[in-house]
């Protein structure tokens, strides 16, 4: 099953200040930016390779990463691996007694199915499954 | 000027114990475990496409993640990119007002040469870069 780094989420207070890093010193290219009204966030991705960075900003005070700012202030929200059979990862995570925020794969802001595992069941990380 | 992904850096209390989310939910191969006595850290590296996750354990109570841990638990501690010509991102990224660790780069655990920004000044992450 092979599996690689799809995005390292960040929260940010604001992606345009944010951008002054990966754009100006890493000189990264740049998705434009989607607004997630549900979610309450807008975000950016950066392309760094295979990998990318997602920017996320809220746009409003109870968006999915207003808790988070508050409470950690700003920095890596979450780390997404890709895979190529999600069904298989969330089946082994549950039996390796892993905790998911959903009991099957959703759809997400992308498209594409995912899960995410509490940060508690990852020693501290936020960790998002991706198929794509 | 090629940008890349070296390593993401992670603190957790005991690698042993983490160990079961690489090697058995993601099945990563993993490094030797390196004891780096003089900051107080033993370190293993686990191999995801041409990206590693480092994880960092501390092997006394003044090692260098040990007030990350005490104050923010287990989770993300650094990103390192691996840049082509580490001078002239040390260059830029002080032409451009950020702050640097080190006047200069040093050499690192791994032989290479690496500096590091402060996190207050890259929106919350401790950010590494490497010339290898």
């Amino acid at each position: 099953m092979k599996v690689k780094i799809d995005h390292i989420g960040i929260a940010v207070r604001s992606i345009e200040e944010s951008l002054n890093f990966y754009q100006n010193l890493l000189e990264l290219e740049k998705s434009g930016e989607k607004v997630l009204e549900d979610r309450g966030i807008k975000v950016t991705f950066l392309y760094i390779n295979d990998v990318r960075i997602e920017l996320m900003e809220p746009i409003r005070n109870d968006s999915e990463i207003s808790k988070f700012l508050e409470k950690r202030g700003e920095g890596i929200h979450h780390i997404a691996y890709q895979v190529s059979d999600i069904e298989h990862f969330l089946k082994k995570a549950k039996e390796l007694g892993y905790k998911t925020l959903s009991d099957k794969p959703e759809v997400g802001a992308e498209g594409n199915l995912v899960f995410f595992l509490h940060p508690k069941s990852v020693h501290g990380i936020l960790t998002e499954f991706v198929e794509k």
